[in-house]
């Protein structure tokens, strides 16, 4: 109907336009106001801006000589987080203020044991921050109050984004549409500049600790690279403080890029109607029959830690103890990495024999899942094949010349395989749909741990506001980044003839995925913790950086490493989902 | 009843899992192979791949005294491209041997004017390539032959391109999909290295220019960058040959970045089921009532050319001279700017006073143009806002400090509501359909002008290869990135009352919009040609490369201005889009 309004007031001359111009707009106004696709692109934009002046502000500070001082960058990220605490407050309030009326939420965004490891993280922040403000009372004659005001608000930044996490980060936002949208993309911009100012500060350190060993001046003294140079600490715990909180920045590097990641998909959510159904589905996370992935993941942990401190103590001494070190690390490396590649193409190869449609339903997590995995194993696959060029073109032959390509070549295959392996996982549908118990409570807080799965349970509470409003939203769902559900929904709406013993007995093809993703976990964290905590061959085995030079190698490195180490805690979250649907 | 059967096979025990996998896999051979998600992720990650080993040893030449030599690099894009056309030929002639069953295509895919637009930029490109052979003929005592068979490689691949873009791009792959998609995959990545590869040569050539620029040495011999110095020229055009073809650059470049678009395009397509329909729609471009546009767009145009003239011959003068050309570039660009944010804004406010539902359909051309534009404005930015830090944070104080700075905010700004303005554009439901002319051919080579129009139009060819695969793509077709159209498409195939003089009379606010168009067209246009011939002011102003270093500013330039290049070109594309649509 009102297409055809379209058409004819258009058609009408210039002059009688404008009357018929008010009434369609009053119309529409009712169903929708300022268009989805603006809304979105307007605060895409902001978003990307505010991000790109942290980044310029970065630049300048990494310039010797700056004009730009590290403090004013702590004052714009300051800012920002202040203003993030004042949405925050603004947002809880509304939700507050509308009481009983309870927003819809989805059950999809993210599950209770991740907001659980989220909140780890969150506590090694705040001890972060402790001892920052520590650190600032002992030198507090000489520093600007800028670095106690920093970590202060990012305590109560932290404390506030936690609550924040546990109760609201499943909302799907139906009032003040693009406001919010403002809102949610100010929070994701200013955890992705709290990363980058992380990843920053940790590199800085990396730096200053491997020019230090490369240089011979060893046993400094641990204050010379901070900004108090010229400066006395007036307690006596200045040094144990600044050497304690470098510990902790892999930690708070992660919760910021994971809690952008979540309020991402909030982003998403805006306005989106998700299909009503009562279906609710609890995964019981089964643990019978898992032994040989737990051991032989173990097993790969604990030789990591061993691998780990044997680098790191050997690394510094004569020539030849360096350079076992680090073929030492390369033959750890290929071994680890062709059993990870075995596991993952035994995963793949049980797939193919037990074939099965793909499940098709929205579920911007799990699609944004895919596109983190995928984006992030850029930085590794680009830092392997410049090593491959590097040995490949190389003139001199250290030992550790063609394990270094094996290695390389392992590293750009074993993430080919491990994508392909956790999105497939991700995206098969439920083999056995567990039986519906009657007496599983309906809390969605409680069981709405099932982040990746289809929506048959998509939505845990369906108070509309209003239906008219509904009704609009269900008409910008339909674009071009949007899906229409009805179609799909009829299939899984179908009550399947599940048999009751159905997910009793773990049969074998399933023993073997939870065994594979069980392992393929554990070994993402080994190869998450080397370059964490300081194992970093790329930087010590000389190669690339003849080839590349130092300049940009060490840029290559900056920011593939970080990109890397996302990667690797990112596929630990995903393959625990797989550990769960499998 | 595929899916009970999998709940079935799943619960019984894993001894007769074998069996019944075998029917149930043989039943799903039938309505689709390997898993469409699968296929996509391989032949991604694939392309991805190829590109990183071809930036790896772009990164490793840029090096001094490096160990990988150019033609090692010429050597490896020449084997891709040799690659691409063994693919290209493999696939005209299993569609020739496919002879008479007509493959689906997809009219949104590109337009006419597109394709004529790249055949122009390609025979440009050929004529860069004549003239490189012509400065190996010369050389050819001390080059290797690589220097030859690249450009000649480079020649048969541009006109076979030319050829697949004419007869081949809107084809709606539906056999051999996986192959296929490695195939369009390694064409998308071969151009986009061969962008690079562009890239770096007319950066090497500019930074060349410039250093030469401001160590004075101005006049010196033409060849002393290039790679055969200590060789002499055997023919009297050599350094003719050299400066002719660093003129043709540009236009090389844009070609390959179009064509890559192009054939993603194409990817996003294959497998896809589109719905038939066979409404058929002609868009004429009107041309009555413009006036202001133009005009302003042409003045614009005319003097962006004498400020290029002024600004090259003035810059490489004393001092003074020298500051008041980049004075009289920012002066220049506040006004153009100005005026474009003015026009941009007010096409804004015109939508707001006619609102209009946006078009929701399904449409992989429409997506990619939203995220280039989108996604290319990030490196103007990134540049503009290290501006703003560098003016606020300087201690310099040259004349175009403060006009910088408010160059730099509307270099933001103008991009902002230009992003706006064509995405909400190219959005819009058609406000007039025009009349279904039944004079029309139906010949969708000529007509099927109509890039980024609704899918009223959706294909042109429905001869189904089988019905079994097409009901299985369109399953497929339900995914996380794919669309249902049935709804959507049930609205717009109900016949619209069209008025049959609607088109005649262009309204005021039509008129407004496509003056806008036009205006907009034309001065992207001015803002292409200003860095692609040399004015780029950021090198020259000196303030930016204080704060960050040289190296560090040159490089963020490096990065960002082929983006900005890009994006100018894009908008272009679009904006005639727009211009088409309104």
């Amino acid at each position: 109907m009102s297409l055809n309004k379209y058409s004819q007031s258009s058609s009408s001359s210039s002059s009688s336009d404008s009357i018929r111009d008010k009434k369609v707009f009053a119309k529409l106004k009712l169903s929708g106001d300022y268009p989805r696709k603006n809304a979105e692109l307007l605060s895409a934009q902001y978003g990307i801006n505010v991000l790109l002046v942290g980044v310029a502000l970065m630049l300048a500070i990494a310039q010797q000589k700056a004009s730009v001082e590290e403090k004013d960058l702590l004052s714009f990220t300051t800012s920002l987080m202040i203003l993030q605490l004042i949405w925050m407050i603004w947002y809880i309030l509304v939700r507050r203020s509308q009481g009983k009326t309870r927003t819809e939420r989805d059950v999809n965004a993210t599950t209770c044991w991740i907001r659980g490891g989220l909140t780890l993280l969150a506590v090694l922040s705040l001890i972060m921050d402790a001892l920052k403000i520590g650190y600032y009372v002992g030198y507090r004659l000489c520093l600007s109050e800028v670095y106690v005001v920093y970590p202060v608000t990012h305590v109560v930044h932290t404390i506030a984004q936690v609550h924040f996490l546990w109760f609201h980060i499943k909302d799907v936002i139906k009032s003040f549409e693009t406001f919010e949208r403002f809102g949610v993309m100010h929070a994701v911009f200013t955890n992705l500049i709290l990363w980058c100012n992380g990843v920053m500060s940790e590199t800085e350190h990396f730096m200053n600790n491997h020019i230090r060993q490369t240089s011979g001046v060893e046993f400094q003294n641990i204050t010379t690279e901070e900004p108090a140079l010229q400066c006395n600490c007036t307690t006596t715990t200045c040094a144990l403080f600044s050497r304690s909180f470098t510990y902790l920045f892999p930690f708070n590097i992660e919760y910021h890029i994971f809690v952008s990641a979540l309020l991402f998909v909030m982003w998403k959510n805006i306005g989106r109607t998700i299909d009503i159904s009562s279906n609710r589905k609890s995964l019981v996370t089964k643990t019978q029959g898992l032994t040989l992935g737990p051991i032989l993941g173990l097993l790969a942990l604990v030789s990591t830690i061993g691998i780990l401190v044997v680098y790191i103590t050997r690394l510094p001494g004569p020539l030849e103890v360096h350079l076992s070190a680090v073929s030492m690390f390369y033959i750890y490396g290929i071994v680890l990495l062709v059993v990870m590649c075995s596991a993952g193409a035994l995963g793949l190869l049980i797939y193919r024999a037990n074939h099965m449609p793909l499940d098709a339903s929205k579920n911007p997590s799990r699609q944004l899942d895919t596109e983190l995995l995928f984006g992030s194993a850029l930085g590794s696959w680009f830092m392997s094949w410049c090593s491959i060029v590097s040995v490949l073109s190389s003139k001199s032959d250290p030992p550790y010349r063609w394990t270094n390509l094996i290695y390389s070549l392992l590293i750009i295959l074993e993430k080919y395989i491990q994508n392909l392996f956790i999105i497939e996982s991700l995206y098969r549908q439920q083999e056995s749909l567990e039986k519906a118990d009657p007496e599983l409570p309906t809390n969605p807080e409680v069981f709405s741990v099932t982040s990746s799965l289809p929506p048959l349970n998509g939505i845990d509470n369906q108070a509309y506001e209003s239906p008219g409003e509904g009704s609009s939203s269900m008409e910008n769902e339909q674009e071009e980044n949007g899906q229409v559900y009805g179609s799909q929904r009829k299939q899984s709406n179908v009550p399947l003839p599940v048999d009751i013993h159905a997910a009793e007995p773990l049969n074998m093809k399933r023993l073997v995925l939870k065994n594979i993703a069980v392992f393929l976990l554990l070994c993402n964290i080994s190869l998450w913790i080397l370059p964490a905590f300081g194992c970093r061959p790329q930087y010590d085995n000389g190669l690339e950086e003849a080839t590349f030079g130092f300049s940009r190698w060490t840029t290559v490195l900056n920011f593939a490493i970080p990109l890397s180490l996302f990667y690797r805690m990112h596929s630990v979250a995903s393959l625990f989902e797989v550990f769960r649907r499998v």
